[in-house]
């Protein structure tokens, strides 16, 4: 999927929705447990009460692992049944030596339909560069993520030696920066606004100002709004550009909104609810 | 698999040879594609030839997901063929917020069978404590990677402002660190060396020094001997420790050593002459 195409999905439905899919066997409706593939069922479900109010749903890969060969089959069958209008990350956050990142991306955008998948950046360049060579296809690298542990690493300063030439002479300056803002500006130059985006936590607010101006173009996924406390309105203000440039994740706030037989029409109600905020926001830009 | 368990193991051996079993379809010997599982035949024969002169097994998950379905069929029955007494890693440098690294720790460690797992630390402490948690299980962190791209993120310096005490008078300074040093002086603390491992790439031998002043008792898994070319006499004679403390992996360099019938018993000769210049190192301990 394009970014046009993507922004016009926006604009259409007045949604920058993206539905979290961390579907979880051990807690599904017991209506459910009957049939063949459960998680399958669930999601056909969510899928089919939110599609009209969302824009992408993002699979989270470690909920379907976790059933091993069952559940790489129902994430297979989710996929498929996702419609092609809307944009399917897969939240997998691989990353590995070249020759194995690009085993990765055959798995998420050739043997599965993938538009994304995110990617941890800790092995630099040649671990990312691999799922940028799909066409269409884009890479969501971790910038500053929504947990706890963002200020063990993302949050600490990294130092640079920066020369300035002042009247002839030559000046050394030390610039510190946060290892994900240098994450940001190193790994924005890999690809391009048109197939990279980045993971930024909803929990995260103030950070989001330095963040658009390192990349005022990037489509960012945020994720962290919901269970985790990070609020819509104010990531929408700081970080919307002028064709949205955001996709706001909600996962279990959106498919346990109710654990009984009614759950389909609670997610939706709640995926509304978002929507609804949403167009709001999008009606200033 | 305990410590003393797999330092057992290594001195039995004489050998602290792991088997990386990045298996791809497409390059196999055409002798085994007419079985229903070629890349399990392959696997399987790598196994029976290299059983008793390697320690340990590693599975890279790409190669498997690549094939989607199958190929997850395949890494199933590839973990449970391994013998018991063979320490078994997952390498799928996993790592989420919380919740969600607790369901890849139950893909891995419950679901399937394996001793360890690969985990990249950019999201900090709570995506990596649900490793933690399982008894006799490893938590296997990148550290330093043999990848070209180690430059990019984990060989940059992280600064510390330090206070110290010096006769009365508090003195701040700055300390700096690469950041791949301060992944392993923070994350050390996490868990303990009887349930975590760092990955430390064989390309990087000048760093093994002050890695092991940093964690002198840690097992290190050092992929990148072999194909990618770094030296086993190098690393053994810096990082070497009483128990060992060293895995060391080929995965190309063995399993490809000939591309024709003959694979398992090349595989053989080139895993042989690992653990025949290991037990020269493992003699000087």
């Amino acid at each position: 999927m394009t970014r046009k195409q993507l922004a016009h999905e926006i604009f259409s439905k007045q949604s920058y929705l993206c539905v979290g899919l961390d579907t979880d066997p051990s807690i599904l409706p017991a209506h459910l447990r009957s049939f063949e593939d459960p998680v399958f069922e669930f999601n056909k479900r969510i899928i089919d009460a939110t599609k009209d109010v969302c824009v992408a749903y993002k699979i989270n890969t470690a909920f379907y692992e976790a059933q091993g060969l069952k559940g790489w089959a129902s994430l297979e069958k989710t996929v498929d049944y996702i419609p092609s209008t809307h944009f399917k990350i897969a939240d997998a956050k691989r990353g590995d030596i070249g020759n194995t990142s690009s085993q990765y991306a055959k798995a998420f955008f050739e043997t599965l339909s993938f538009d994304a998948i995110t990617v941890a950046p800790y092995m630099g360049e040649d671990s990312v560069k691999p799922f940028l060579a799909y066409p269409d296809k884009w890479t969501i690298i971790l910038g500053l993520t929504s947990n706890h542990g963002s200020r063990d690493f993302e949050l600490q300063k990294l130092v640079k030696h920066k020369e300035t030439l002042d009247e002839g002479i030559h000046i050394t300056r030390d610039e510190t920066h946060y290892l994900y803002e240098t994450v940001l500006t190193t790994s924005s130059l890999w690809g391009t606004d048109q197939n990279t985006m980045y993971v930024i936590g909803a929990t995260q607010a103030e950070e989001f100002e330095s963040i658009r101006k390192i990349i005022p173009n990037h489509f960012l996924l945020v994720p962290g709004v919901g269970a985790q406390g990070g609020s819509l309105r104010e990531i929408s203000e700081k970080a919307m550009i002028a064709d949205c440039g955001l996709l706001v994740n909600a996962s279990r706030a959106i498919i346990y909104a109710s654990k009984g037989e009614d759950f389909a029409e609670a997610a939706r109600i709640v995926a509304q609810q978002y929507r609804e905020e949403m167009g709001v926001y999008l009606s200033n830009v």
